[in-house]
């Protein structure tokens, strides 16, 4: 059951009232957020996305509006009309606290059955209930907080963009399979039966499509799609802050994109970035922090003790210096307090990432405990100890094998410790930094041949062009990632507009004109029609949305998430289909396959 | 061949240059339009987004970029940079036609083969070469501009929503098949093999589930799909302008968007569009102008003259009044000089709409001539002229029949005329209606049941509420669509919220409860926890973008838009998957079905 609104019309919000109020009457709409009755009279808190306004009911003030409120229950939704009035017990933690409204009329909207969870900040439920329920899920003010978050972040991103001469253009989302890659959702084709199109992993090609069309500056908020396994945080569709400009360098786009970052940050949560963001170099940041996207909320670098290794007589070292790899470690400060247990769980840990194992020297206040110690003289000891930089109190800890194992365990290994002794002191703060120079190629062993490592259209370094084809492995690229406390926010290059440039990456990447031309070709086509030099950037939208409103789930910033599964709890997608429809589609539903 | 930037920048853009900038330095960058020899000079014509500037390379100016210039064709990209100089020969026709540019260097970016298409505005080129090459045919400056508008008319929707408290919200891609409405595009699913996403062909459902989450008031601007045959002006993916709000009435909703319109027809195009905006019942669209789209326009409204006829012996007449049907018919100025052959065409055409003739009556100067002539007595003849305010020199054209057909062909012949005769007299002008009071339901006669006219969950007047299950075919609803130049520019409706309205809304519509689960399951479960009055609109962006960039075609307003078979010229989708990917999602292709 549920009334009409008969022309009813709201006149205020329910966070809004307020002791400037007093007088007014009038009319709130919202929902029950709980109805107590107290020394005779009815007392409703009424919730919006505003806040919450206290409605109060009595004989003494209305009859009818009375004995109607006694059968509201949690979530009904309802009109009431009243006076604003000062509370005989204001309370100051309510923004609506020190008034409440005489309740002279009340409608009841639409009743309410018991909700399954309750409507309140900090929800602790199961996942699966709060997405099969998520239309009240989302009734929750933390969850309301977000979106709002999340349109204002969209907003400011609009504004900046339209404001520095940025056009919206859309990219289609029915368009053709990519060839490296992740893998795409397929869309069958009714036209064509047995064809499909993709959807887009993201709009890439036609980006630069739009810059061949001069176009000069385009952006786009928009949706992107990837069939992979769920890692936690990820999701089957995303969505994508998008440019790409004409006639630019790297420095440009860098300018550009920080301004936008630093514009969003101030507008959505008032906080100030300085600018310009600070730059490391790929390999700087391997070689301090062992990763890409170092978290630079705190110290504890990744020091160099090959040359100290040196004249050590312990064969782990030695081992791992003579097949060129090397000897690095961390100094924790104040770790030396650490029982036998916990190092033992690091070794653990670091032999995930392929270690053999973890040396370690603590610095005890009376004595110095380490198993190599010995196999080192006191003066190499000594200089260990004075190169990390170590205390009395601190422990240093060393991973010696070949380069990629020492950095991907250490840097791996430095995250780990940040967690366990909370190394991170200011919560509130966003350390921003720029990623460059990163490498042109991966080298893939399986295949034996080169990878782009962003992608095939990316520019080498003016200064590394010469070594294309004498040495790929030391070119570094274009490519730029903007990184926050030790996650990629986003990330890109310029590209490659010379037609001779390009057939040189195809062919350090192994392929023939033609191989390229089957991957590549409408894009490449396009090329030979004078290309404006170019390059852009794409932000993951839900990542920055997650560091703004200060959640680590990423199902917490979209409105309608799946699950680990790819699955809607809410909808039941994916569903069956009509079986007519398949088959024009000119498929069949393989039903030998396990389900 | 391409030359790197190597730091040069762009100063200024090509179409900005003005007399004012006389004695500058500048540094242009785009593309070269054409490329003349006139006495011992080069001019070159170079263009981006913004327009044209003319650059001159002499021996005198600099013998290196003169030597270069030689060599450069139309549609290369380059840079040039030199001084602002007055010309000699001022073009009043281009913006910058004051000033040229005397080029010190010029730097070659990219080379262009001879492109297929000339990039020229009002090209004349098969559509199939123009979507082939679409990023060539998207820099021809009318294209480009087109783009401008569309990249404005999102822009301004958004201040202006934003303004009004709506916020940005995603709904999902990947979502349910929808059970009634046009065919879906389905997705595939990977983790459940043989089951199916669909692509939404609106965000209905999930924005309503937004105003249970109490979101008050929701806005995308988002790509919607139909898998439909293409007619003209229609696309696989298009994109809808969506927008709902919580605990308002119709006029609420219809004074939003009339304000929405009026602010983006004033940002975009300078238009004022006077408010508020006409309102006329579906009822009177119908009788007046047979069409819930009526073109105003132009007048030569339907006039009825079952009246008049009623004692005509003439049995064309009496059948069609005697069947519950009428006689009406439209009178166009000065029509009188149609020829025969001209006035049997407009016979076959109403025959299309299902009329069994056209029945007319030309008032020329000296004598009245109508086949009908023989039927009627002269006081008959003068009654229906009177009541059509015929005069000399214009022609009646009646139709008799079941009103259905009567207003259908009527409707048709008007617009029919208004293109012959090009009734519409002022092409800039915007007419827009609201078009309100439409009928809630459809009788559909072969499954002899009444369909939903709008949609299940559209909220029927509270005037004909008790006529529900009495006589649903009379009941109209609180849907309304704003029409322009007789196109439907959106379209929506105050929604149910009320269960037991909803209850009633189904049997009338001869669902059972378990039915209406199966079809609506997860929006009719939300409806269970205090649903707000709520209702909304969306509007199509393509054709609104239509309207302000003045194109009929509505390919020229989408980017990368796919041809009438829903194929991407361009890119070539859809096209063959990879089979191992096929398998992945437990679906095989049916090798007898005839592609």
């Amino acid at each position: 059951m549920g009334e009409a609104l008969g022309g009813l019309r709201r006149t205020m919000m329910c966070g809004k009232p307020r002791e400037t109020n007093v007088g007014e009457k009038i009319t709130l709409m919202g929902w029950v957020q709980r109805n107590r009755r107290l020394g005779g009279l009815n007392f409703i808190d009424l919730r919006d996305i505003t806040g919450i306004m206290q409605v109060v009911f009595g004989e003494e003030i209305n009859k009818e509006a009375f004995v109607k409120a006694q059968a509201v229950r949690p979530e009904y939704c309802i009109a009431v009309t009243g006076e604003v009035v000062k509370r005989q017990d204001p309370n100051t933690n309510m923004e609506t606290g020190l008034v409440e409204i005489k309740c002279e009329s009340i409608k009841i909207l639409s009743e309410s059955e018991t909700p399954p969870i309750y409507i309140k900040e900090n929800l602790d439920a199961a996942e699966s209930i709060r997405l099969k329920y998520r239309y009240l899920d989302l009734r929750r003010p933390d969850m309301q907080n977000i979106f709002m978050i999340r349109s204002k972040t969209s907003k400011a991103v609009r504004d900046y963009l339209d404001l520095n001469g940025f056009l919206e253009l859309e990219t289609p989302m029915l368009t053709k399979s990519t060839p490296e890659g992740a893998r795409d959702y397929l869309v069958p084709s009714r036209n064509y039966p047995g064809m499909f199109y993709a959807l887009p992993q993201s709009p890439q090609i036609f980006k630069q499509l739009l810059m061949v069309s001069g176009f000069d500056k385009y952006y786009q908020i928009v949706k992107c799609f990837r069939d992979e396994d769920l890692r936690a945080n990820r999701q089957p569709e995303f969505t994508q802050i998008d440019l790409e400009m004409s006639f630019v360098e790297a420095d440009d786009i860098m300018a550009v994109n920080e301004g936008l970052v630093a514009h969003v940050f101030k507008e959505v949560i008032n906080h100030e970035i300085k600018l310009p963001i600070r730059r490391m170099t790929f390999k700087d940041a391997i070689e301090k922090y062992g990763s890409d996207k170092p978290d630079l909320r705190f110290g504890m670098e990744i020091t160099n003790l090959s040359e100290e290794a040196k004249a050590i007589d312990f064969k782990v070292f030695s081992d791992a210096l003579s097949n060129g790899g090397s000897v690095r470690a961390l100094c924790l400060k104040g770790g030396a307090s650490m029982g036998r247990k916990d190092i033992d769980r690091l070794g653990e840990f670091v032999k995930t990432y392929k270690a053999k194992g973890l040396a370690y020297i603590i610095l005890k206040d009376d004595e110095i405990k380490s198993p190599i110690a010995k196999f080192l003289k006191e003066e190499e000891m000594n200089a260990i100890i004075a190169k990390m930089g170590a205390e009395k109190g601190d422990i240093i800890l060393i991973v010696a094998d070949k380069d990629s194992v020492v950095f991907q365990s250490l840097g791996a290994l430095r995250l780990e410790l940040s967690k366990k002794f909370e190394l991170v002191k200011d919560k509130s703060e966003f350390n921003f930094c720029w990623i460059t120079e990163f490498a042109q190629f991966e080298y893939n062993e399986e295949e034996g041949r080169y990878h782009a490592a962003h992608h095939p259209f990316t520019m080498p370094m003016d200064e590394d062009m010469h070594l294309l084809e004498s040495d790929p492995g030391s070119v570094r690229s274009k490519a730029y990632d903007l990184v926050l406390n030790g996650e990629e926010l986003g990330g890109g290059s310029v590209r490659i507009h010379e037609a001779d440039v390009q057939e040189r990456m195809f062919r350090a990447l192994g392929f023939t004109t033609e191989e390229a031309y089957e991957r590549f070709g409408f894009l490449l086509e396009a090329f030979k029609f004078g290309p404006p030099p170019h390059g852009g950037l794409a932000f993951g939208l839900d990542r920055m949305v997650m560091f703004l409103a200060g959640t680590e789930n990423i199902k917490d910033v979209i409105a309608f998430p799946k699950n680990q599964n790819a699955y809607c709890n809410l909808s039941q997608a994916p569903n069956v289909a009509d079986a007519k429809q398949i088959e024009e589609l000119g498929l069949m539903i393989n039903t030998t396959k396990e389900v």
